[in-house]
């Protein structure tokens, strides 16, 4: 399916007749359009306005969606069109906000000179209370430099903050955690690095975010070594631990023992390196994966896989297939072996639809609609502050992903996100995990 | 008068009869204790319970009122002594919210992905959208490297953290304004500068806090040339502003013509020498100063003032002396001119206190405590940000001084801090001389 960003307000108004929606409905879906949810803004003895979203895959499907209304006649109009996500932004999504109320100057004494000096004299004697008298324990840095935004590329740091911002928005809601976006106008790994580790002090946590590949490993790499605050990038570990709980969820779908079957995953970018290493920690035997690139290869066996060398041996070899390409259409139904795993996540098309695999003798089939790194992300930071642990290793990211499956429902992929109960379980689990490191 | 930074809440039992809170006063004043709020937190048949705040010099003194209050006997007993202000500061005073509220997967889709993928390319292809669609020009960073920290000296950043909360709180509550700590572990100039200018695509200014002198100058003075949004350092033109206000307020009390008087300054140091700055931007003619070091006096030279060889030429040759040296009792009474206005303002210990300066013949005299950077910064910001200022000049803080002092009332010096008109009046006068230089 693709990936309908082009999401739009449409205010109709209709006589006040049973059967007219049903028209209107009918109009937008002719042309492709995809509706969410519909509001009746007001009733009248005659007409009735609703406020209909639709989701449409570009502007030229949203204006054959408007002509489809408009030409529908007997009193049908369109009265207003407008772009809420865009409003939705204005101003930004996050506020840094004092979490007390200045009303007296006792209050402003208290917040400010001369009482916060006492605070400051307690923290010096005694650097460990900052966790206590500060938010630095509360809050995590979300930093990109803007070369991998989404799927939109390098469009730099600036346009790449409503995706900072959105991450700071979830960070709040699903974990109570305060993200502060971290905007780098440097690529250069060093830079990155040196800035990172000079503004860490008031940081209980990194997240890298949307970091091209491959200094993303580098500058990853480095700072887990030099900081002794968790840093994790979201775009290959997040995205991984998601993965692993989709696959988990998949394979008790399919009824294969994961642990003893043979893992492949298609494109080694990034995520797909990050996902092959999950899957070995979470005690896969055997893990393959294929590439154009011979470096991504060479990355994977230092990591424990074995690189195979086409994607057809590699559907040969293989119980279960996760691919990360961003080639749709890259798996033929030819390639599929009866009762295979095929998890074809690359936004937004996959590499082979679930329907087209299914039919070709998959066990199971989806792509990668509903693995969104929401679901992972606030809680493993939750529990790693929580336990005030010094770094996220692999076996936090495998419980977090055992976590996760363990809240989705039966012949569902993931859970869903909005469901508090998941991002507290995953906190939970990391949190024990992290505690036992201590 | 002498800083009190140990408050505390004493919740005192008496026996419920008339006169008993008037012992306890006396008590807690004869070792002097002094007395903030008092709460009545529970009055019963026999025994009522008071939360009585109070301010001490230090901890003996502290330990003085409680043996005070204890040994009053006749049923009255102390219960228990609270650290308000350490308990206000649990868990830090600051946290980073989502504006929106995430209640369903269309918010969950406008908020992040995929509706915020339009957005970026929107921002992508008119960098100037970033404005309307993201926080960061309605967001500061408050940066330090914990070399200043208020009185206390180079305690490092993160003892100073208390610090820059209680400005990103202040910057939240009068400005609605969304201030970021940044935690440098770097004193080097060049690190300094370097990444702030790093990091600096995420801000729509930049307020340096508590940095120590020399180096501040050069940090302030190359991020100011380097980058094309505001920049101030607070503890230098912040204190200047509210100084400069202080000082109008008391030409107007004294009866003296401000422009035309003879200004003396004693101590110049990073915040003398701005004021320097402040009365020559002002329109002051004549602006002289001293101090023990020769380059600070070079400096004030190059701004175009007069340095002056001793205290006592100072003293003779001015009609109006600020004093921020941090040397108690440094200006003797005998040196005090008829009419003269004094503003000694060291904290928590003045140059002279105001009684002896007005005894020995003083037009004006006054100590720091209330001159308070508050008054100044969070408008000044609100000002330039409203009016995409790409710098703070000396004419926005003229007339942030002269709005301050517009809104002090008859005898008094600055207007009250938490009068929410000062803040408005000083961002609309800042505001519009920023926007008149676009």
């Amino acid at each position: 399916m693709p990936e309908r960003n082009v999401i739009r307000s449409i205010m109709v108004e209709t006589p006040s007749k049973p059967g007219n929606l049903g028209r209107v409905a009918t109009a937008i879906g002719s042309v492709g359009g995809d509706i969410g949810d519909i509001v009746t803004v007001q009733i009248g003895p005659f007409t009735t306005m609703r406020d209909i979203t639709v989701h449409c895959e570009n502007e030229e499907q949203l204006h054959a969606v408007i002509d489809a209304i408009q030409s529908l006649g007997g009193g049908i109009r369109v009265r207003t069109v407008s772009d809420d996500v865009l409003r939705a932004h204005e101003g930004g999504k996050i506020h840094m906000k004092s979490k007390m109320d200045i009303r007296s100057l006792a209050d402003l004494r208290q917040v400010y000179t001369p009482g916060v000096a006492n605070v400051c004299r307690v923290i010096q004697e005694d650097p460990e209370k900052a966790r206590i008298y500060t938010s630095i324990g509360n809050t995590v840095a979300i930093v990109t430099d803007g070369t991998a935004i989404l799927g939109l590329g390098d469009i730099g740091p600036v346009a790449g903050m409503p995706v900072m911002e959105g991450k700071a928005a979830l960070f709040d809601r699903f974990a109570g955690i305060s993200g502060v976006p971290i905007l780098l106008n440097t690529k250069d790994p060093d830079e990155i690095v040196r800035t990172v580790k000079t503004i860490s002090p008031g940081f209980g946590g990194i997240l890298l975010e949307d970091i091209g590949s491959p200094h993303c490993f580098e500058v990853e790499d480095r700072l887990k070594e030099e900081l002794d605050i968790p840093v994790m990038h979201d775009d290959q570990h997040g995205t991984a631990v998601v993965t692993l709980a989709a696959v988990i969820s998949a394979c008790r779908c399919a009824g294969v023992d994961l642990k003893e079957a043979v893992v492949g995953q298609v494109g080694l970018g990034a995520a797909g390196l990050a996902i092959c290493r999950m899957f070995l920690a979470y005690g896969v035997q055997r893990v393959h994966g294929v590439d154009l690139n011979e470096d991504a290869k060479k990355r994977l066996a230092a990591y424990g896989g074995e690189p195979l060398n086409s994607l057809e041996e590699l559907m040969q070899t293989c119980d279960i297939v996760i691919s990360t390409t961003g080639v749709p259409g890259l798996i033929k139904p030819e390639m599929i072996r009866e009762g295979q795993v095929i998890l074809a996540l690359s936004n937004p098309k996959p590499e082979i639809e679930p329907e087209d695999a299914l039919k070709a003798g998959a066990g199971f089939a989806a792509d990668g609609r509903s693995v969104n790194n929401v679901l992972g992300f606030p809680g493993i930071f939750r529990g790693v502050l929580n336990a005030g642990a010094k770094r996220i290793t692999h076996e936090m990211l495998v419980v977090a992903a055992e976590a996760i499956a363990d809240c989705t429902r039966d012949g569902e992929l993931v859970p869903h996100p909005l469901n508090p109960k998941v991002h507290r379980e995953v906190a939970r689990a990391v949190e024990e995990v992290a505690g036992r490191g201590l």
